[in-house]
């Protein structure tokens, strides 16, 4: 099988010998674990004692292929995000690949390989999957589900409806970047930035965090929908209303042009490398200053706080000294963002 | 939000106010269950004592609606099957979805009603799932990904390196009929029968046979590629020959004529109720017993046996009394038959 060339076709969906083949040469070959070498439909393996997460994400971003990255490492980040947002060490990640017939051997494995790179990265193997393949013009290329195990510390009890009035919220870094990188690359919308995806694995953050602030109350990554759709979904389970300050809110500058231009929201706008943490208000400069020292918290800053607020509404105070309500995107916003 | 009307588009995909709309009232309604009531982006659980196992599965069948199934049921199906072929007692469930803009809003509750529907009474409830759009002409319907969780008992090892010369193959009933009846289905082939798919969750099937003899050695459901790709593959990863009885392998007249007018070999048809099990000689007649004692395992059979062969063949005795090569699938068979 010479992967430089080549295209995936229906029989590598077929479960026959193509299959077989293009499982051990593609996937187990840059997967290699011991757990997916066990050659089984399914992973066995002995949990460390506690409790467990499972999450699970679908990943169906277009272009396949962005500045800072491509869907092999997003949908890796993604799930490790999502069960480090429960305060877990994430332990195992199965793949699931749906193929479009046609679609190019070399960029498959380019994608595996990001994939396999990410996934080595952050310590957290790819132990199972699937590969399934549509006809051309029923898929679009490649989409890839990924689900995550991982195993939360006793005492860290995170959860989206513990947010309490007078909390802190905090946030890690600048907003905005992985849908405006995104944006940029697609192909009618004539505009180049510089701006990478901050598509990131946060579970070593969110390890340095619990370790500083065990009573962390609430973590959740604002992906699609952004800050905007994360927060109102926290103010809903927790019963609360969220006050902001947008001054506080780091944008790149790039960001807010690319914003102001197309008239977007950057609390609406994807992250891919970005966590909330909600906090009491009393260990928020603690938990700040240990996400400042790790790298993917250099730029965190503390963005707002918890309100009674029977409406559950998300306000903010504005650079101008006003106030608006932030709601929920509505829309379409920025389709195939993840 | 009237789910008898109206169709999925690009917005429910969005992580907007749309998202959450059909989160609520589609899937946690009919799916509804604790864990997926935390609502978060991961369940949290408290597993049982024991080695787990974890398995995933990608569903693109077409057409989504078959006879004696769907896709939503099969998605529960199957990967509670890959889960018990490590001898496992499934307990969870995640549900990714990759749905069509346009996709009938009716259709799509049809089919989470049957997941609903399988899951609950398989015990295996679904606790956690994500949402994707993807806009029309770049998917088709609906793509369906689950991952499960099970726990192995103690002292059942049931794997694909396991099998042995001498041992006893057995299987739980008919070939072929899941992938004969999704064909009748298919538009351009001007055929109507009256079988039904065999989509059936086999866990407590699987829970009977390792009670009555916990040395089973492998446990593999032929979906994809049929008997024939699982034989072979049981062959390869154990480095062994096997000899199958041709007169043994349970097929339905109806399947055999489908397979004889369309030059099909039921043994490469894909079954989504069926199970392969290989076990010590001596402990066969007990197996086939328990098999037989179950609604499932009814027309049970052994089919043959394990051999040396450093070729690792698996290999027929015909109706006819010849011997064949059962040889891998090759080429596409039947795309999106699960």
């Amino acid at each position: 099988m010479n992967t430089n060339q080549g295209h995936i076709d229906l029989s590598h969906g077929a479960g026959g010998r193509a299959t077989a083949q293009l499982i051990a040469e593609v996937f187990r070959r840059h997967f290699d674990n011991p757990l997916l070498a066990q050659g089984n439909d399914q992973a066995l393996f002995q949990p460390p004692a506690g409790r467990l997460v499972i999450s699970t994400d679908g990943h169906v971003i277009s272009p396949l292929f962005f500045p800072g990255g491509d869907i092999g490492c997003l949908s890796v980040h993604g799930t490790i995000n999502d069960v480090a947002m429960a305060g877990a060490r994430p332990l195992y990640l199965s793949a699931a690949f749906i193929i479009e017939e046609g679609f190019p051997l070399r960029e498959l494995v380019r994608i595996v390989e990001s994939m396999a790179a990410a996934a080595k990265a952050a310590g957290v193997p790819i132990v199972t999957g699937d590969t399934k393949v549509v006809e051309r013009g029923k898929g679009d290329g490649v989409f890839i589900t990924t689900t995550g195990i991982g195993v939360v510390p006793d005492g860290i009890n995170i959860s989206g409806e513990l947010a309490q009035p007078g909390d802190a919220i905090l946030l890690n870094g600048s907003i905005g970047d992985h849908g405006v990188a995104v944006l940029s690359q697609r192909e009618n919308l004539g505009f180049e930035t510089t701006l990478r995806s901050d598509t990131a694995a946060l579970h070593e953050l969110v390890a340095v965090m619990i370790a500083a602030v065990p009573e962390i109350h609430c973590l959740r990554d604002p992906t699609r929908g952004g800050v905007a759709a994360t927060l109102n979904e926290l103010a809903q389970q927790s019963g609360v209303g969220m006050q902001l300050r947008e001054e506080a809110i780091p944008v790149r500058t790039e960001v807010a042009a690319v914003c102001e231009l197309l008239g977007l929201d950057p609390l609406q706008i994807a992250n891919e490398g970005k966590l909330i943490a909600i906090c009491p208000a009393a260990q928020a400069d603690k938990l700040l200053a240990a996400m400042r020292a790790h790298p993917l918290g250099a730029a965190a800053a503390i963005i707002g706080e918890v309100v009674e607020d029977k409406l559950q509404f998300v306000q903010m105070t504005t650079c101008f000294g006003g106030n608006r309500i932030v709601d929920w995107p509505v829309g379409e916003q920025l389709p195939r963002i993840c």
